[in-house]
């Protein structure tokens, strides 16, 4: 038997039954278009008539040499006597003309790359026997025009340029704007010109007869697989070259045949707010590109169901039928053609955020999706959305208009702020405290002792700075909308101004930093907040809990961002950075004491005074998380973060010679002389602290080990914070974690001061603080000798913001501005890979340090604590190798909540089923049509 | 049968029959000193004759809670009857008194850990008795005064205080210095007092018989295997704490009795040049401590030959029969008593260097070794001696005496150098042109810049870096001695001086270091240069090279190190770095105008003045190498390394800013505008080109990627050297390497622009150019990513500093400084990282990738190019681990030759072995005898 290229619309089934009932096979077969168009008209919905030529066929033809396989003539013929009888029309009748349109449609949507055709089937007596039918020569002229032009480009190739110039020049004798402006008179004269230029550049006539029109039109459509354009799509998409693509020939339908024509879009629910209500626009007596294009104005739907009853109910039934078949909100084109109601696609809709929360839970409320499939509807960006106020796309656009577009930076930190520009953290704090405005932070780049500033600001910006430097972490950490890596904002800090280009902006003027686009604004922006309370949103999130298998957890340094995170979801802290703590303004001067110390005793007694003050912030914490463990990373940063920076005090020191040698009396020269010398002092130890790399420096447990004295007076306050909560009969449950380990060596000599510790510390009652001891897995030598350090350690803790640093051998301090912005432009890194998870390098480190922890001490508790802790690639790798959880900031929790169900979900063996049981093989989301 | 607890020194075969036939366990029961004893004694050594308590009557004792075990007081007394009749002298008999020592000796050296106690036998009557019979009452007093001394603190625990109090109060009393110049009078006071003293402390009399005397001191040679010391001494030494000790029970000999009797050590061959020729000192009438002691003037043995040759004859033979059985040059101690000849001990004996290499080549030449015993017999360390002059060790003695010692820092590059301080590249490079002395150059560190007053210095000192810091690599590159990280090194610049404590050395003062031990001297030291092109040092090197199967390839960036190398024997280039050949007083201008560049033009021009430069650098390479392969390493470090210091440029600035305020006319004012200008424009690219950590930063393959000009200029320089030398008959053979790369896809990126620029440049000639490309494997997800690199890479050249940093996240330039040193000291870590390389952390990464470029790659190259290459303990891993060669610094070339054998030697499953066929059990070296 020879091989069938043709399927009708209403052939599903025998196309399905060829294709031993897999939808895939089907979709193969057909095109994504084709088989949608079908599944369609399988439904009963009033689809236009028509067929598809297979792929087969397309690659038949394309081996074949371009010519066509056999029998595809005749089943043209035959399949378009069918489309005949269903319309009652005559491809080529003058007197009841059948026009139809020819699209491409391949397996995968290839949005821009298909090529179409429309109105075949049209000639100079086809004209004038339809402009009689619809009393419209106008009307059906401008049909011809089109396909003139159309066919001349798409299947003779010819280029659009002669036409348009054509085209323009009427617009311009008439004085108008648009094509459908011109008179029929002009439209004749056109179909005349358009003719001499195909006949120009194609040596021939335009063909008249439909079918060699058709014809040509299907090899066009064919040989376009092979272009160039399409080819390189193919390429950068990674679909495979062999799939061909079928073609769609349907039947024309016109929804300006005058006032009982219309063309619309209706979407099944709102798009923006989700509500369960169709929604949509339409306009009588017009064509598709009319509603789209925004020239004409819209009526909504509401006017159809008003004016039209019988057919906005119609639809309705239509779009419920679609919604419950595709399981999803449909996005739904129709046309009415002389009071005929067509649908001509439907596809799943777009939606924001909240909508696409509020929509996923309610189909399941609807019966239509299970909560399973309801998890994977949303993502996890999605939900981000609803923890930050956005600026409002609208008041955007308007300030684009308006030029008050600046920049675009790194988007570091999602959400938009809007604010007066401070350019220190002090001033920051000072207005805060004075003034009414918000603040915006400008920054070189952010330290520590710019923490502060931060924290009392709306949103922050620096100059430069990469996606995981200072500003971009701490930010992330409180929700700071933040823009970073700005390379084009010029900060002149001594005129107490910033340039962009050459726009000024002072200290004191308004600016709006968008964090979740990296856009930066002059003036304002309008923001709306999202609601974080949805009903939705916190339904959903419940059946990701049902879900997930691992734990999330909260980076968290103080009981504000633990009960934030708790709230959220968080069931542990993950990590408590006690560097924030020090930073405090009331404490920044003691532990700058004890780093200037000059004799033990002098650090002891700085290190005495900062203890009540740590046993209390880790009072608050155990509070806060009412039970749940906290684990606290021991001192990590090099000690000269504490410090100012060097350049700024060789500025200082020779600021202060300078006004010496200026100064008159002697009050103010011994005034200077201290200074000088304090500034010197300082100088001097900085100098001394200062390292060439100090990420790969003096930090971490290399600090405790140096200075022994200092992780003493942090364990101590540990043990005395939890002898506290023992009397308050709660049970706290500290983890005590040594950051930056590299050699089991390191845990064994801190094990023992821990245990020294805790015994003094807690005495008898020592049993009954159920405390833990870990590491963080920062260095790669620690994931490679994980199994030495499991022997002491009872935790490991990933941390993989260092980890991919010292693994790629690239700071992130510096990275992106330097180089990794270009490597991804180029092509040469896929991702940023600390933004996700690199499984190829840094992921292969943490699977054998899962596995050799796991054998060296069986159950030990294994989470991730750096960035990617809330990322939901990563959190699929940690998904994947089996961590027990992922710890990221409180405002993150939901995401990491979520992407973690997802992760269990899409698990290649998952046999937790996305799909309905009840679901048939036609399943699956409607094919792109562009 | 019950356990035999003894075996005299005659009674080898019984033991060694007992233990099985097993050296080894011989060992383990008589102790090395007493298998060493009953060794020499079956030879026909004459021994004075003893016996053995073996180690299990020691564990007997110890485990019988100190009670003799059963049977052993009857056979001490079996035993001592033996020796009183091999002597003829009876114990305890005061007409004919047999004394005796007792010492431990256990399995293994533990040097001063062991109890001795002399004289073992003597009371008031035996005193009377060998009075007379010596006719030196003399002589017996001071023996005795010793007995009761020796045995009041060894046995009863008596503190050593009181009695030299009283041995001090007499010494005074007669205004001399030493005891032996007491009067028979005093010490016969003396041991009046010194038995008060053990009668006050003990509580009892000293025992006074001599058989108590005996078996108290075997008690107490017993406890002392368990003393605190020698518990602590096997806790570090990983000695096992079961094994026990051995007692030696001997009769004594003196060669203090008059004109035939004497004293003295000898060598069986020069120590000193290794010339075979017995050589020895000896002193008459005298005890072993004074020829040591150097209190008397010895005479050399060549008197003894002459006073008593049939003495030194015996002597002569013996140490030949010794040196044959032994097998290696023998250090033999001997007494004449009243003309019998006794030797007291032999053991390997200690020599120098050069000594070292001649004696283990001259034993071949005997038949006394293999040619791989003698590969064995010389350390990689001692080769190095060869390469440096060396400070002489008794001109350094003196200059201690002197107070001129300064201090110690790190020695990282051998040898000594004296010279005049220069505070400052540029001026080292003007004295060294200027005057006459040799220069110093002092630095807080080095950097690039800094190179060329290197080259032109005789040694290094700075005050910080580590061991692999700037100063440190290129000073071994270059063989300067170099100490650095000396931290008590104050440099104060304005003021053109350098401070150590209280001391002040100016600019222009004379200081000498010693890169060997990392000692820093005022003034100057005598050095001496050891001959390299020693004849028995290549023969050695010669065997060496039959033996390795690991190539030796050199670092060398100019013909000069190349040539040097090449002569050494190095096989290829492993690692040209390219960056040295920019930093040419005449390349840095363009180098920096390249950098500063404000366009691509510009740039450009820039590289092209630099191309023929490159150019002429590889013709010289090639050339020196004479067709052997040639790595070169595209440029690696950050651009910064080639601009002025940012902490400077800061200071120069506002230096400026002070001069133009006191600046009095305008001609001034306007070149100090202009100087400020250049330096804000200079400092402005340095801010603007800031890392926080560069060495994770801009620089290697990033460089090449993000500015694609300058990869270009070096590879075409790279194909116009190849064919010059086409041209001229040779047969260049360049490696292309990229440095830090992190991704295959950098590799194939760059891959592309080799061999397009090779086709351009060669052209038709390409196929007569063998180029290879390849990579560092440098950044752990290199190593972890090998295979796919492999697919591009068709070699892999391991840079095992970078490794090391990144791997472990310790900066190289910071860590020794900041806290390693503490790790050393503290014992977090065993080796410094980049000395030895890291078989648990860095190895396994090594490792890996060696596996998984094999993979992906059969046959693909693989060296070791980092510091690395010339230490033994990492040449042994990269022979273990299969690589095909290491590269190291030319002067480290015969080391790391000799490395490589010695890897072979010492390979576990070896096959090669190092012992002769015809030695017997008896085999082992000499125990150390404290």
């Amino acid at each position: 038997m020879s091989t069938r290229w043709i399927y009708g619309f209403n052939a599903l089934d025998a196309a399905t039954e060829r294709c031993g009932g897999e939808w895939d096979e089907v979709l193969g077969l057909l095109g994504g278009k084709g088989a949608n168009l079908a599944d369609m008209t399988r439904l009963g919905i009033p689809v236009p008539p028509g067929f598809t030529i297979t792929t087969e066929a397309c690659n038949a033809y394309l081996d074949g040499g371009h010519v066509l396989p056999d029998g595809l003539a005749d089943e043209i013929s035959v399949a378009l006597k069918s489309v005949e009888a269903e319309t009652n029309k005559t491809f080529g009748d003058p007197a009841n003309p059948l026009l139809v349109s020819c699209r491409s449609g391949s397996k995968f949507s290839m949005p821009g790359m298909m090529d179409t055709v429309l109105n075949l089937g049209l000639n100079d007596d086809v004209t004038d026997g339809m402009a009689k039918i619809f009393d419209n020569r106008r009307f059906v002229l401008d049909l011809y025009r089109r396909l003139i032009q159309m066919f001349g480009v798409v299947v003779t190739g010819i280029p659009d340029e002669p036409f348009e110039v054509v085209l323009g020049a009427f617009r311009e004798s008439r004085g108008v704007n648009s094509d459908s402006e011109l008179f029929e008179d002009d439209l004749e004269r056109i179909v005349r010109r358009f003719k001499e230029i195909y006949r120009d550049h194609a040596g021939r006539d335009f063909p008249s007869d439909p079918m060699d029109q058709l014809t040509l039109a299907v090899q066009a459509v064919f040989a376009s697989w092979n272009g160039k354009r399409a080819a390189a799509y193919r390429e950068a998409a990674e679909i495979p070259h062999n799939l061909g693509t079928a073609v769609n020939v349907q039947a024309m339908v016109f929804g300006n045949i005058g006032q009982t024509s219309a063309t619309g879009v209706v979407v099944t629910r709102n798009a923006t707010t989700g509500a369960p209500k169709m929604t949509g626009d339409f306009l009588i007596n017009s064509q598709g590109e009319d509603v789209v294009s925004g020239v004409r104005q819209t009526s909504t739907i509401e006017v159809l169901r008003r004016e039209m009853p019988e057919l906005y109910a119609q639809l309705e039934r239509h779009a419920e039928m679609l919604e419950r078949h595709y399981r999803d909100m449909q996005d739904i084109e129709f046309t009415i053609e002389r009071g005929k109601m067509w649908l001509l696609q439907t596809r799943n809709g777009k939606r924001t955020a909240q909508a696409a929360v509020r929509i996923a839970v309610e189909l399941v409320s609807d019966g239509v999706i299970t909560k399973h499939e309801a998890l994977t509807r949303v993502t996890p960006r999605q939900v981000e959305f609803f923890l930050h106020p956005q600026f409002d796309t609208e008041s955007k656009r308007r300030a684009k208009d308006e030029g008050r577009y600046l920049t675009t930076g790194l988007n570091v930190s999602p959400g938009g702020a809007v604010g007066i520009v401070a350019l220190d953290a002090d001033l920051a704090v000072r207005w805060a405290g004075e003034r009414e405005e918000p603040v915006i932070l400008v920054r070189p780049e952010t330290k520590p002792d710019d923490v502060h500033g931060m924290l009392v600001s709306a949103g922050v910006l620096t100059s430069s700075g990469g996606r995981t430097s200072h500003a971009a972490l701490v930010a992330r950490q409180f929700g700071k909308p933040a823009v970073v890596g700005a390379q084009e904002v010029d900060l002149h800090l001594e005129a107490r101004l910033i340039t962009v280009g050459s726009t000024v902006i002072n200290e004191g003027d308004w600016i709006s930093v968008d964090g979740t686009t990296g856009e930066v604004f002059l003036g304002t922006i309008e923001t709306s907040l999202p609601e974080i309370d949805d009903a939705w949103l916190t339904a959903l999130l419940a059946w990701a809990d049902e879900v997930r298998e691992l734990d999330v957890w909260t980076n968290a340094d103080n009981p504000d961002d633990a009960a934030l995170a708790f709230k959220f979801g968080a069931n542990g802290i993950g990590l408590c950075r006690t560097e924030h703590m020090f930073f405090d303004t009331a404490r920044l001067p003691i532990v700058q004491r004890m780093i200037m110390a000059s004799s033990d005793s002098e650090r002891l007694t700085a290190l005495d005074e900062l203890l009540p003050l740590q046993r209390s912030d880790f009072v608050a914490l155990f509070r806060a998380m009412e039970g749940r463990r906290v684990i606290i990373r021991l001192l990590d940063p090099p000690l000269h973060e504490f410090l100012p920076n060097e350049g700024d005090l060789i500025r200082k020191t020779t600021d202060l010679k300078i006004r010496l040698m200026k100064a008159g009396d002697l009050a103010e020269v011994n005034a200077l002389v201290k200074e000088l010398d304090e500034t010197e002092r300082l100088l001097n130890r900085v100098e001394a602290l200062h390292e060439s790399n100090p990420m790969l420096g003096l930090r971490g447990v290399r600090l405790a080990i140096v200075i022994p004295d200092l992780p003493k007076m942090q364990i101590k306050a540990i043990f005395e914070a939890s002898l506290i909560m023992l009397e308050e009969g709660a049970e706290p449950k500290p983890g005590i974690m040594i950051p930056l380990t590299s050699d089991a060596a390191e845990l064994v000599r801190l094990k023992a001061v821990v245990d020294r510790i805790a015994t003094e510390v807690l005495g008898d009652r020592i049993d009954e603080v159920d405390y833990e001891y870990g590491t963080m897995i920062e260095t790669p030598r620690a994931a490679i000798t994980a199994r030495d350090l499991a022997e002491t350690a009872e935790f490991f803790s990933f941390g993989t913001n260092d980890l991919t640093q010292m693994t790629y051998g690239i700071s992130r301090d510096d990275a992106e501005r330097a180089y990794l912005l270009d490597y991804l432009k180029l092509g040469v890194l896929e991702h940023n890979p600390f933004d996700t998870l690199d499984r190829e390098g840094v992921g292969v480190l943490i699977r054998s340090a899962v596995e050799a922890g796991r054998a060296a001490r069986p159950g030990i508790q294994m989470g991730l604590c750096g960035e990617h802790g809330g990322d939901p690639a990563s959190i699929a790798f940690c998904d994947e190798i089996g961590l027990d959880y992922v710890s990221c900031s409180p405002l993150r929790v939901p995401i990491a909540r979520l992407a973690a169900a997802q992760a269990v979900l899409n698990r290649p063996e998952s046999f937790i089923s996305t799909a309905d049981p009840h679901t048939d093989m036609t399943e699956g989301v409607a094919a792109d049509t562009a």
